[in-house]
């Protein structure tokens, strides 16, 4: 992969990016922003298909397939066996059902950025357009640079399975970070038991043989510059210490369902987080699997009723992890401003799925500014599956906050536009590069 | 009753209605969606008396008796003894306390606009003009059809109780709605295992003849045009199905009390929507009675405390009911946004009393609006009493609503003019057409 | 301690000031609030030290050092053993990391306007300057009727212990108020049990000793003027009368940490509140040291996951107390609402600690103000323990009313200039004369 100096494409001058600004002050924030380099430190990018390769791959994102799902799409267009064109056609058609939305308006971004796209709106006679020029486009072997330079992107983190061999990619610029879901929550599913013993060397059957196997991922991601260890827990877990002959008793129960099981290795990895000096995503706030009949990843909601309290025990454990938390819900937003003003470990983190939407971020991103440290929040990421995500994902944030830093700090005059601009660039960017550990 | 072709009230031109809207642009929307005659899919307008006959039917609606009292007014001055003017200038009297409130912009409204009043601000040297002027309207023999034609009305849902004959008034216009709250909640009391074996013909001593006479009911209902099944239900509500041979046993105690009786009727109700293809219109999230010396209907508060994970099993087990969910805290109106998003028979319904007010209409729109198929959203319901309160509630949505329309839409360019009014019809009548289904 | 007729500061004048304002109506609407003398309903000023003594007493507010620590500032530099000018710039170096701040904006105002400091932003190079401005002015004898008239404070309600004599201050101005924690938290803590003895003359143990003493305690307060009794509780508090012959166990097994306890006893300062015809301020929702390290009084936390309906039977039980009600997150804040607008004895006192920051304070009055009489509102409280604080506490709260009653109440022509002023001064200061009962 050549990634040539970044020359962004000036989003400014088009006409579907600055109508979102209230105001001048606000633009002129929003153009030193969009000139900042974007460090996205969450993604499930796969860094060895990075960038969409055709129209499906950028309409399969469950925002789109449980949109239009919801909108009364039948599942079956979704089918393996279904033509890319057709099914992309399938989605588009219930498109003028969902044009309200946030979503819709990242591929509408999506479509008048990188795919020539001219209209203000997207029907199901655009299809064919779309799709052309996405195969030709997305044919180019430059078309993953293209976008990384369009978009002005510099660094990704991914999300990484714990037995990925992270190999065959700029681990500079496509950072690893350990995703440990499956060891929490799946370790009697999905051969995850032996997965872990193959990937490690270490068959683990007791608590002691599991610490070793989690040294041992620790170790392989430290070395390739994993720079977070990431999970997303359901509303009522509340983490605490299992002890050693419990855990081996799980194992030899062959019980992985338990909380005694899920709270022990979850604690075992906040253990190795301190030990690897790796801060601790925590995505807080979701059920698996509500609607059961959902399109793929289309089936999770949540539980409005959790709180960080049930954190507070870790958070005081690991005074030396930092724990960069994310909430589902906006409600749950002036816990996460109010737990980070106060735990030195706790930094408030991006504007996660259901809560990614303008008024929610608005709402969230002015509580945060207004009571937590500036230093301790983490202003966005992107969550993308594929790299065209990135541009209007962080455009659509870039315009909240050039909003609120204009009213809330230029034209109250509490700072200067040199430090306005500079207060928005470390929410974005300087608080990832310093808790991450990017200089080094 | 005679409707002529409506010729509503130019609401524009009144000065007591257009000073909520932001802009030119949100006074264009308003304009447009003032046109529109409205459809009100949920009041509990007494269809043999829908018109107020003096102006204590007015002030006697519960918002006003229990500001007044929860102000200081003695609730004896609410007794039935007590004669009307003396009663309506008792609340008045305590106006003062509350002309802060929307509640209290409701009343000018009706002031200003059905009796003649002209001034700015209510007091009580006003009462003896106000209830002459509403004597003398009110007794008018096509008062009702002023109202409205004034109001611009065009159909209006009811809320029956289950033993309503539904007889002695236009189906199509008045339009019956199951209401089921006495079935599930009150069983054992007020008569009504007795009613429904009335009104069925059929005595419910088991689970299988309960399963009869509920057939009786929907049938009955459909018959009479009925376009919805409804219930209120209280924060802590889990829907699940009960065994019959569970309900048979509830039959031989008396058992109507317990949460296998109430799951056990409620699920029958739902599958009864089913079989007869009726939206079921969930009212989430109030305890009843909570101040228990407060004044007719104004005893009921709530727990912010609940969650529509509880509903998941019902959402899943009966994927052709539409469920129209409505919540009572603006907190539950992020996850009511994102169940909308994700399930195809969830819609997000109206604004309901105590989420009634601008501030939380505004915040709770927007989140449906940006999030959520705009298929899936009905925007209002006046769940009115008297007709007179139509106008004033509508108007207050319909002003917030423009003022979203302009500035989320307009103004960003994402609309054209005439896309976002017909996305403001849409949300304001189109949706309820489609989903109770009015077209037939 | 002399104090002339107050000549206050013309805060709209200084630069540091109304810059918060939205437009010439929030302007006009701000001078008129500014120039009413403030009433402070909820401080915890000391009356025998209650302006600061040195630039310490301000920083060593827990709101900075809270932040301070939270920015990475070590917990050492606060030891008693500092020089006090050493700790002040350990905390300033640390403020470049949290001047995005509310907490933040208060400090600055106060170096503006009581410490002769020019510039916009605090840095450490200020602190020497800061610190010697500080020790000159504050070691005037007449610093607290400077800060007094300046910040034109009239009355300041105390949170006094049960045991504080009540003596040696003019308690017209500095008002008593009982606060009851330690009895109903603390009571086999701290002496707690022999300090209430020694105080009242009795030694409590049993339950009948106990009303003699608590008796006594209100007695004794309620000649030394004080005009409201307070406590803070925790999220999960449900009031519920216990039977003195269980609080007679409690004292035989020195059970004071029981619920049966907590309860019992609370519920008896419910009761000597109706005696003694005081209202009870009740602040709900805080977890004591919830972050175990955290610097002193920077410990608390909470768990959003609380409800009024906990206090349902509390508000039932005794009508004839006005139960004044903080609540600590933005999400209870519509229960707060929606409770003063049923219950009679219910009021929406202020905005508490974590939810004394702007964007809550601007959503929660909105939500108030749109649904609740403002006959039942107190507008705000300092929560001060330092007199300097009065005055960015109270602009900051006066400039997000201002903005508030020009947009929702003069702009929309509901209310006249004059007419918004009143509702201003009401929200201000009415309600706390007459609901504390200050014109006696």
């Amino acid at each position: 992969m050549i990634l040539s100096t970044p020359e962004p494409y000036n989003q400014c001058c088009h006409t579907g990016v600055n109508k979102m600004l209230a105001d001048n002050t606000s633009k002129e924030i929003y153009q030193a922003l969009v000139d900042i380099p974007i460090l996205d430190p969450h993604s499930h990018i796969n860094p060895h298909a990075a960038a969409s390769k055709s129209l499906e791959d950028i309409l399969g994102y469950h925002y789109y397939t449980e949109l239009a799902h919801s909108c009364g799409m039948d599942k079956k267009f979704l089918a393996a066996e279904i033509p890319g064109q057709e099914k992309v056609l399938e989605i588009i058609r219930h498109m003028n059902q969902f044009d309200n939305t946030a979503q819709y308006s990242w591929f509408l971004e999506i479509a008048q950025v990188f795919l020539d796209f001219k209209g203000d709106r997207i029907t199901p006679k655009d299809t064919d357009f779309l799709w052309t020029s996405a195969q030709k486009k997305m044919a180019s072997s430059t078309w993953e640079a293209q976008v990384l330079k369009t978009s002005n992107l510099e660094k990704i983190f991914l999300t990484n399975d714990f037995d990925d061999p992270l190999e065959g990619f700029d681990t500079t610029f496509y950072i690893p970070c350990l995703r440990t879901d499956e060891l929490v929550f799946h370790f009697g599913r999905n051969n995850v038991q032996n997965r872990l013993g193959k990937t490690t060397g270490i068959n683990p059957g007791n608590a002691a043989e599991l610490d070793k196997c989690i040294n041992g991922l620790f170790k392989h991601f430290c070395n390739k510059g994993a720079k977070a260890c990431a999970i997303s827990l359901p509303p009522d877990f509340s983490p605490a210490k299992s002890s050693n002959s419990d855990l081996d008793q799980c194992f030899k129960n062959g019980d992985f369902d338990s909380n005694i099981w899920k709270n022990g290795i979850f604690w075992k990895l906040a253990e190795a987080c301190s030990q690897w000096k790796l801060p601790f995503d925590l995505m807080i706030g979701v059920n698996r699997n509500v609607y059961e009949n959902g399109v793929y990843q289309g089936k999770d909601l949540y539980d409005q009723r959790t709180s960080l309290i049930q954190y507070a025990p870790l958070f005081n454990f690991f005074p030396d992890v930092t724990f960069c938390i994310s909430v589902l819900t906006s409600n749950q937003n002036q816990e996460l401003s109010s737990y980070s003003w106060i735990f030195p470990n706790v930094i408030a983190h991006g504007h996660w799925w259901y809560s990614n939407i303008p008024v929610h971020i608005e709402q969230d991103t002015r509580a945060r500014m207004q009571a937590s440290p500036k230093t301790k929040q983490i202003g966005y990421y992107s969550d993308m599956y594929k790299l065209e995500f990135g541009l209007p994902k962080f455009n659509m944030y870039r315009k909240i906050l050039s909003n609120i830093l204009a009213r809330d700090f230029l034209q109250t005059k509490k700072h200067t536009l040199e430090e306005t601009i500079a207060l928005g660039k470390l929410i974005l960017r300087g608080n990832s590069e310093r808790i991450f550990n990017l200089q080094n």
